[in-house]
């Protein structure tokens, strides 16, 4: 396997060529003290050399190893301690934590770069600190100033780990029907009684302590998802001094045998009677939790990012390196046996997929971060702007992303023939460990009714419309003739898009099963549009220094070029089976199947 | 995981309503002795048997344990032997072995039939027989009497197994840069020295010999393709009573690891020395060779189709039974906590494409393997228009049915969400036994060249004229109002294939390199349009039947829709990205990836 590189240059030309984020930072008070280019590039930098050097190693030795378990206890992989201490000691899991107490406060645009990086070394890896940071999110928005400053504090130093205990075996993508129970005490905490399962960071030994929250309801609630609660539940109660004190009522039943990321614990959690404390307001848990989730999704979304990246890395390198053939316009190496197999159109084919969608990705799962910021750190119009976009585009961000990085690892361990099935070149297991991204966080097909049901049909097209006018504004100012092979299909594709959104507003009102049925298509028709404008304008930027003689600018044209050229027509093909209606999978009863 | 059940109604319905295989048994004199209507189906309703009760409860061990490599020797998973015994007692190896030396003769659409069922039970398993009927096949052909005598006889049997040994490290595509020797002696045999890797069932315990076919080179051969013969090379000597001798230079150096199949063994094959037999002529290795090919390719797709068909078998019980939110048109279970996951569009679509791919596949492989029967029985016309298309379908029945299995064993993954990441749940390792499909026997890229380059555009389109006959000649018949709904987007799909099929042999004139570039969309587009006429002929077979009060033709009615309404518009977006010249992909010079 080709050494992990993480691709600096192309977040820098993302961050200030393409997005400006800069002047952004500038332009925000509550910003602009915390972070500039400066600022910005050091953190990349340090951060790019410990995934390169400390984590990327892991990858392998969290597969052939893994986690194990023994007696209620979970033992990490060989170098994951060792790792996760050199972590801490970075001060890297207080990366986009609360000043106030100890984090150095980097909005989403760093920490989602970050967050590449880390995949691209191993996603498994990642887990422990990720799910740290998305608890601690949760907490800092809706926990009361005690618990904050008890166990936020430990969080965001990294002596403390985070989990979310959501989900039960019958309850997964319907938290309604949870059962686990939390009893009111005298003296204002609770006694959490239920089962978890897929609790990714549930137990193991990276930390001495981990703090659970977990979703629980109380004795008299409401059913269904407005009786669910959140509370936080520490493996091991806090004195009032804050040292450690007993054990909580909290075990590990078991960890579960996955396909990929065996580095990751992923616990069956037991809850017996533990002692809990309320975060937020009674019965608004899920709201507590949709708190972090926009963060979290979009994070998912990156982890399919780093691991394709990662992915095309290792195929570039074994395609230049591998001899098999001869180019179809006569050999390219006469002296050597075969030609590399990159003269193949094929495997260029292959690649280039790779390559477009993965710098895509990256923009535009940038693009969202700012929007996070925006919502984050704005007032006013901006914010709620931000805030718009980015309840719109994160489910895009999680689903699309996911489902075309699985797609890049499919392809990425392709290029390596027979070779790419054989578990040392590691491809394979770029493959089993993406796959979860397409399923956890919420299922691709619920992040699909997200958007199309709750976001766009919801708003009657309002939160499209958002969007659709950034496009516009930025095709009306970008008429240049160099500008036309990028802005002409980037407004049939808007245009398209926004007939399908009309078409489906519309139609769902007849037809509710249209929403089911046309969800997943019309996410991806909005995928690959959204996609457009970010290659629009990264060809944009690219077209201002291609007189520079840096190469990599000439890359990012014709990867461009690429792209709009055979990549979003996808689009149409999908946007003729979104428009139809739902009788074609409805008429069809259930003993026919 | 739901027990796997056979599709025999499947089966039938494909092989007498649709394609009235009894009726071209009775035409062929070379097969009328051989088959008939009883004996296929007593011969089908065995095998079933065999595969759901024997074979499918294998798969798990076989990738939980998985083979065993100690000092040479590999010891397959707990229970394979067992099994192996029991398929070779029923006579099962010799299923489509010549009946002079003792086979039953059946022609290939039973024996691929009888694939799929081996491989719905476990790919893994089904992979020593079907190398051993490859070779047998390979042997058949071009071996001599004393050859087949000696060998074949114990491969029908079942007594012996079989291995193909073409691929090196250094060359796997490009087979014509092997560097395996064989020096010949002064009685004829050849001494055979040189290291073979990806070798399926090279070494194993299941049985007491095994004979390998290797590719190799005479010391003076030409150099490339024209330089390679086939040699037979027995892991143990034969001495001239048939009775085993001494070892022959035969070792295996290790196994591979590998991302699915694990039950299989993946041998890197050490040949020093060894004594080998020349099979058919010197230096036409390749053409003994791929006189089975097409046998085999067919047979690594139709892989796919067990592998998805079982996916799909545990995705629809699972759909039924998990219940997860409710349907967009209120509760359809309203006593339960929710409606089971089938009311929701996006589960349907996923379960109806894998139905609708699976029966396609079936249908589709069928046909095929009627050509290669009409090639290898039939005379004159016949037999060389059967010859023409089995050449140019079998790169999609290898290709195609792979890619769209492995489409259906993710999606089949999707349906159980969280619980499909989980291994006891078996989807997973349905997704890792399909890939290696896509991968070998001809990677999908190399059968998407072999369809346009060797088989399109060196025909200059005649090749596919004759399916494009057919095809017309059907559309032609069928101009009742019933058939409307499918002959009408078949006539407009078929229309669209030929103006591609135009655009490609004219445009290849000037740009050969877009045969590379457009290969895999060509490919694709080709695929789903012959699955299109396989379905209108299903349909047709269906609505003749529909007022026979069997569910069964109702729901083929409703599949064939479904096929013509959400699958078969994949085609547009291909054909927009397979008609564009090669440029945009060989402008990028190889620095700039």
């Amino acid at each position: 396997m080709a050494d992990y590189r993480v691709p600096l240059k192309d977040m820098s030309f993302v961050l200030y060529d393409v997005l400006q984020a800069d002047e952004m930072w500038q332009s925000l008070p509550s910003l602009a003290d915390q972070v500039d280019r400066d600022t910005a590039d050091s953190i990349l930098q340090e951060c790019a050399k410990i995934a390169e050097q400390e984590i990327a190693p892991l990858l392998r030795v969290g597969d052939e190893v893994g986690v194990s378990f023994n007696e209620g206890k979970v033992t990490t992989a060989p170098g994951y301690k060792e790792a996760f201490q050199t972590y801490v000691e970075g001060g890297w899991t207080g990366l986009g934590g609360l000043p106030e107490y100890g984090g150095m406060g980097m909005p989403k645009i760093i920490t989602a770069l970050h967050e590449e990086m880390l995949c691209g070394g191993d996603i498994a890896f990642s887990l422990y600190p990720g799910l740290t940071a998305g608890a601690g999110l949760s907490l800092a928005k809706h926990g009361s100033d005690e618990l904050k400053e008890t166990y936020l504090t430990k969080m965001i130093s990294g002596e403390w780990t985070g989990s979310m205990c959501l989900t039960e075996s019958h309850a997964g993508s319907d938290l309604g029907m949870i059962r686990t129970k939390a009893v009111p005490q005298e003296d204002g905490s609770y006694r959490v009684t239920g089962n978890k399962i897929f609790i990714t960071a549930g137990e193991h030994d990276l930390a001495e302590n981990i703090v659970h929250l977990v979703l629980a309801k109380l004795p008299d609630a409401p059913a269904g998802p407005r009786g669910i609660s959140l509370f936080l539940v520490p493996k091991i109660n806090v004195n009032d001094d804050g040292s450690l004190g007993e054990a909580n009522g909290v075990s590990c039943g078991s960890i579960e045998h996955k396909m990929g990321i065996h580095g990751s614990a992923t616990c069956v959690m037991n809850f017996d009677d533990a002692k809990g404390y309320l975060v937020g307001e009674v019965n608004k848990g899920l709201a507590c939790m949709f708190t972090m989730m926009n963060f979290e999704r979009v994070g998912v979304g990156i982890q399919a990012i780093g691991s394709a990246e990662r992915s095309y890395q290792n195929a570039l390198e074994y395609a230049k390196e591998r001899i098999q053939g001869r180019s179809l316009t006569g050999a390219k190496s006469p002296d050597t046996a075969a030609d590399s197999i990159l003269v193949h159109g094929d495997v260029r084919r292959m690649l280039l997929n790779m390559k477009a969608l993965n710098e895509g990705s990256r923009a535009l799962s940038s693009y969202i971060s700012m929007q996070l910021d925006y919502s984050t750190y704005a007032e006013g119009e901006a914010q709620k702007r931000g805030d718009t976009l980015a309840a719109l585009l994160t489910p895009i961000a999680k689903a699309f992303f996911t489902d075309i990085g699985f797609e890049s690892t499919v392809a990425g361990q392709q290029v390596f023939g027979g070779h790419g099935f054989i578990r040392e070149w590691g491809q394979e297991q770029l493959v089993r460990d993406t796959r979860i991204t397409q399923i956890y966080e919420g299922t691709n097909g619920i992040q699909a009714m997200d958007l199309l049901a709750r976001k766009v049909v919801a708003s009657k097209g309002t939160m499209f419309t958002v969007f659709a006018d950034e496009v516009k504004a930025f095709i009306s100012a970008e008429q240049s003739a160099e500008m036309a092979e990028f802005v002409g299909p980037l407004a049939e594709a808007l245009a398209d898009l926004q007939q399908l959104t009309d078409t489906l507003v519309a139609g769902s009102q007849k037809d509710p099963n249209m929403l089911g049925t046309a969800a997943n298509d019309y996410l991806h028709v909005f995928g690959y549009t959204a996609m457009a404008y970010i290659w629009a304008r990264m060809a944009k930027a690219a077209l201002a220094k291609q007189d520079s003689g840096d190469d990599f600018y000439q890359s990012k044209i014709k990867t461009a070029r690429y792209y709009f050229a055979r990549l979003l027509p996808r689009r149409i093909s999908l946007i003729n089976t979104a428009s139809q209606a739902s009788d074609v999978l409805f008429d069809i009863e259930e003993d026919l199947f």
